[in-house]
């Protein structure tokens, strides 16, 4: 049987699935005011059970989870569908052109607070599913869902969540659409994000600061101390000294040279986005240093007196804020030891503040799947996927690959201005009946990929 | 003839000298607020021609200097003292136990704003040339006087005008009493001044901060900049590798050692007092790092998000200011000119910004006139002076010794609590009596030294 019927019946039934969207759009889910957020979960349940998927509302110490399935046969290929159905607040309200809780269509896009992150993304999931039944009569896989309630609270409770219901969640493979795509308009595919390892260096001098002439030479200077390790820890290439630092790092395989390679590049298009004209690299380099790269990023110095003029005095503090993306396989809590121990071998009264890490993660872009997915997201929209190795940013897709073992794949289906977080969110009409369309395909190319017994 | 006349005299006058003193801190002079500055100089002129000293009030571009002298014959020994008659600001009122501009005796000591900074000092200079008057009839050398009215704003003015009148400020030596004298209760000689040149650096990546995550690796980071470029600058042990920075340093002499060693020193208080247990050093090798060689102190550095927990981001700009005291003969603009090649050869694109300087300054230790001034200060304590080659901290003492020419020794006549530019500022009675002695006696010993013919 072919796609076509798909495209007949999202075509025909364009208004009626817009208004369940807008439905969803009207209910407000404000995680981090705890506003309407049980509402929409059960709004959402409600149309999935409409559906004809099986919905539980799970608890955690946070928001609920909405876990959904539809399975066909327990032997069959799985998918797992991530999704949030949380939004961010709307402030500055004055700024939006149409009220955020009522959805409007301008210019063919659809404005509301979560039009683009989430919930127009992941309504595309859930109008696929009943296009692609209506279309078959039957799934040709097993479907699970996992809408999160605290996404836009940094997903607080998710990774104990997963790991507790690691059983549950068993599939094949973790699907997720969020974000915005590429600004060529070609879909896009993700196959990871960098980690993060977040730091604080405390450095200190005397107990109070001192008059830089009277003491001079005489109580030690804390930003030297912090310059002093810091020399042994980086060269001035920007090489990381720490011992193991690039230990775990996978090499980059050709396959994933070659699609960096690929990725759309405008130097000076580039250069005018971040502000540095100094840009100088193709877009092959642009892309490993930005995704298959760690980093060993300073975000922020201060030590005594930064106001107008001069204050003479040697401070008695100095503080350093560090964020380190790392690239799979680097495990956030071996670098921070790796880091502690050069500490404590060079400046052992230097202060290692841990503040945080998110590990990173990589699906192989040779992993068969991941070339089933690409051919049908390029099928549905009739153009060659880009196809990105990993993100620059972090994401906690480690849950996914690390936590539960499965391949991951993010393909946004909002287009690049999607707005997300800022007023006028937004999400075109077309990027939402395209991202239903791109589902219908993926769930189409997995079940031909079951039946051909690979799996 | 003997020098008890002096003293009795001064014993007999005492409460007469008192009322001198009280009636000059009566009178207002606070300089930054420019309130009765001209009134203090009025007053202080009348008192001064009331002695027999032909005064001049002498416009700068802020406020007069008032020149003073008394010529014996214009062939002799001349001597310039130098004094301020301007006052901090009085401010936290609140905090005084009795009005600043009220002069009060408690515990024999004498509370008023100025009463240790400068006019008890300036006022034991007068009154020592009046008693030697009366004791004596005539004054063995000439004396000239410069009390300037911008002391406590830098002296902002008085260079200028020190070397516009350079012809009639030519003299023997500059004899100076400010500050406070040692809290060993033994009189205290300082031989000079350590210099500073006061910089900032400001260094640039992008025009804005980027996101740590989605643009790392990518935009440079100011802070490493800054980092790469001190590494260039500064060895792990502190030594500066400035090309010549150490070149015009003078040796240490055996004298200036023998007098940094015999300094009283005390670990336990100097720690307290610096808030610095781990102080580790000998008083000699405490002294010589604190006056006789230079610094490399960064005052201040900012750079990035320094707030509570983490901001992710590649700052756009990282400044740091830098304070570098200097020693005798380092030259403020030859290091600034030496510090800048640097930059430019090594980090072109870093801004250096001069933010201010005063050269360092230094009477050898062996000068004959050192040698009669330790001998008259010793005499009239009946206490062995405590001789420090220079000061750790700034002041324009080169005024004297470069655009004059002319050998300049501090003596503080101030009790080593005097409080200056603190609420309850005094100066003890008993320092204020032992100042007009030690003047006397010193104007006593200058004149045998010109009768001996030596000069």
């Amino acid at each position: 049987m072919s796609l076509a019927k798909v495209n007949e019946l999202i075509a025909e039934r364009k208004e009626q699935y817009l208004e369940q969207l807008f439905t969803i759009l009207r209910q407000k889910s404000i995680s981090t005011q705890n506003i309407g957020i049980r509402e929409c979960a059960d709004l959402l349940r409600e149309m999935m059970e409409g559906i004809g998927i099986k919905t539980r509302l799970m608890e955690t110490k946070g928001h609920p989870v909405i876990y959904g399935e539809m399975i066909k046969d327990k032997d069959a290929f799985s998918v797992l569908i991530y999704g949030h159905y949380d939004v961010q607040p709307p402030d500055p309200l004055d700024e939006w052109l149409s009220p955020p809780f009522e959805p409007t269509i301008r210019n063919n896009k659809i404005y509301a607070r979560g039009a683009g992150d989430n919930k127009g993304q992941l309504m595309a999931q859930l109008l696929a599913v009943k296009t692609y039944l209506d279309a078959f009569g039957e799934l040709p896989i097993n479907i699970k869902f996992i809408f999160e309630g605290e996404e836009e609270q940094s997903s607080a409770n998710l990774p104990a969540f997963i790991q507790e219901n690691s059983e549950l969640l068993k599939t094949d493979l973790v699907y997720t659409s969020d974000g915005p795509s590429h600004d060529s308009g070609r879909p896009l595919i993700l196959l990871g994000v960098r980690g993060v390892l977040k730091l604080e260096l405390i450095a200190k001098g005397a107990d109070w600061d001192n008059h830089s002439g009277n003491k001079g030479n005489i109580v030690p200077n804390p930003v030297w101390k912090l310059m002093d390790l810091f020399r042994t820890m980086r060269d001035e290439h920007g090489r990381v000294l720490i011992e193991g630092f690039y230990d775990h790092i996978l090499p980059i395989s050709e396959k994933d040279t070659q699609l960096l390679n690929e990725m759309p590049f405008d130097r000076d298009q580039v250069a005018k986005l971040i502000g540095y004209e100094g840009l100088n690299m193709d877009g092959g380099t642009y892309y490993r240093k930005l995704t298959m790269e760690p980093t060993f990023n300073i975000c922020g110095i201060h030590s005594g007196y930064t106001g107008e003029g001069t204050k003479t005095i040697i401070p008695s503090k100095a503080t350093v804020k560090m964020d380190i993306r790392l690239v799979a396989d680097q495990d956030p809590q071996d670098i921070f030891e790796k880091f502690c121990n050069h500490v404590k071998k060079v400046a052992p009264d230097i202060e290692v503040k841990f503040m945080g890490a998110v590990s990173p993660s990589r699906t192989s872009a040779e992993h068969e799947l991941v070339q089933v997915v690409i051919k049908a997201v390029g099928e549905a929209h009739e153009q060659i996927p880009i196809v990105q190795p990993s993100m620059g940013g972090s994401l906690p897709d480690y849950m996914w690959t690390k936590t539960l073992g499965l391949p991951s794949i993010v393909v946004p289906y909002a287009n690049f201005d999607e707005a997300n977080h800022s007023p006028n969110e937004n999400i075109g009409v077309d990027y939402f009946l395209n991202g239903i369309k791109s589902t219908c395909h993926v769930i189409h190319k997995l079940g031909a990929f079951h039946q051909s017994g690979q799996r």
